[in-house]
């Protein structure tokens, strides 16, 4: 083709590196895997994190029940196979958006902490930022924005995170948030400060 | 260089929306949906589109079977069902980067027409572009870069696409791109005048 605008267009030999990505997008990729029992507030937590993180540039996505659940992983229910097959493909999912060059935040409960490893491992050194969402079983079940407990202790849910269903905390998370004693943003702000001490985005300016 | 990061983008309250998203990004986001015989070229040239799109400041990222045959999908085999569901995921996959704000480029051979149509159907208008990569038969098994085509002849891998298992051209791609009759380039910069005339990315400066 003649009039081909090859000439501004440079062909680098090779692929896209992540050192690429990092180095035009401005900062660093992870997942932020953020875990807790069920009206912890991890949702609460990752959108407003998103927020901020949009706030300063950087490009962040959280995967959740919403976008999970009723897309790629429509075709699983609550068996503890399949609970762990929804964990897996949300690693997999979530070591891609690292890979893309994202600050991804995961929200699911996530109770066991094999399946929260599994994820660990999958990924490099750094790339897993594992955040205990911390809150009292008492608080979360006064909270209950959905009336799950409520349900669950009436029997009519079986299996539930924290009453009829074990959750096991992290032995040694990167970050611990208590939503308990500390306000939405004081929280989104430790996650801000851990990520700007490690170097994965630059200091509010 | 573009850069990702914009500042003074005012805000709504709320959740980032992907109007937010595309703002402070300068682009649109979309799934570029490669399709083609083994050996046509997809990932070539999805690779090459990556990079001219980073070049451009614009976040794109490629799902191929590198990143995602093992390990989101590596649970799932050859089979009819499997392979469905292989293509089900992918789409899944593609319209969470959409929604993310990445321009996102898969590269699957994705046969049938029937699951290509069903991840164009989980999107929103514009949010699905096709892009047929059109190369002979004869031209793809001259290549045969991995030797798949010779084992297929040789009846030692079964259900091959275009050799015993059947390949269902697009009827109506947003894009065709013929790797048999143009070099690299002029395919990667046709996908990029499309983009740039439907208005995704911004001309090149």
């Amino acid at each position: 083709m003649a009039n081909l605008k090859s000439k501004h267009v440079v062909w680098h030999p090779g692929v896209v590196t992540k050192a690429d990505r990092e180095a035009i997008s401005g900062h660093k990729a992870c997942t932020i895997w953020m875990t807790g029992l069920p009206a912890s507030g991890k949702s609460t937590i990752a959108v407003a994190l998103e927020k901020a993180l949009w706030d300063r540039g950087v490009h962040a996505f959280v995967l959740d029940g919403d976008n999970v659940r009723h897309g790629l992983n429509k075709d699983l229910g609550f068996s503890p196979e399949d609970r762990n097959e929804n964990i897996r493909r949300i690693g997999e999912v979530a070591k891609l958006f690292t890979t893309a060059g994202v600050i991804n935040i995961t929200a699911f409960i996530s109770p066991y902490r094999s399946d929260r490893d599994r994820a660990r491992a999958i990924m490099a050194d750094g790339e897993f930022v594992e955040v205990f969402v911390d809150c009292t079983l008492d608080e979360c079940e006064r909270r209950d924005p959905k009336g799950h407990y409520k349900k669950a202790r009436a029997g009519e849910i079986a299996e539930f995170t924290g009453v009829s269903a074990p959750y096991e905390p992290p032995v040694k998370p990167e970050i611990v948030v208590h939503t308990d004693q500390a306000p939405e943003a004081e929280c989104v702000r430790s996650v801000l400060t851990y990520l700007e001490t490690k170097g994965y985005i630059a200091p509010e300016a």
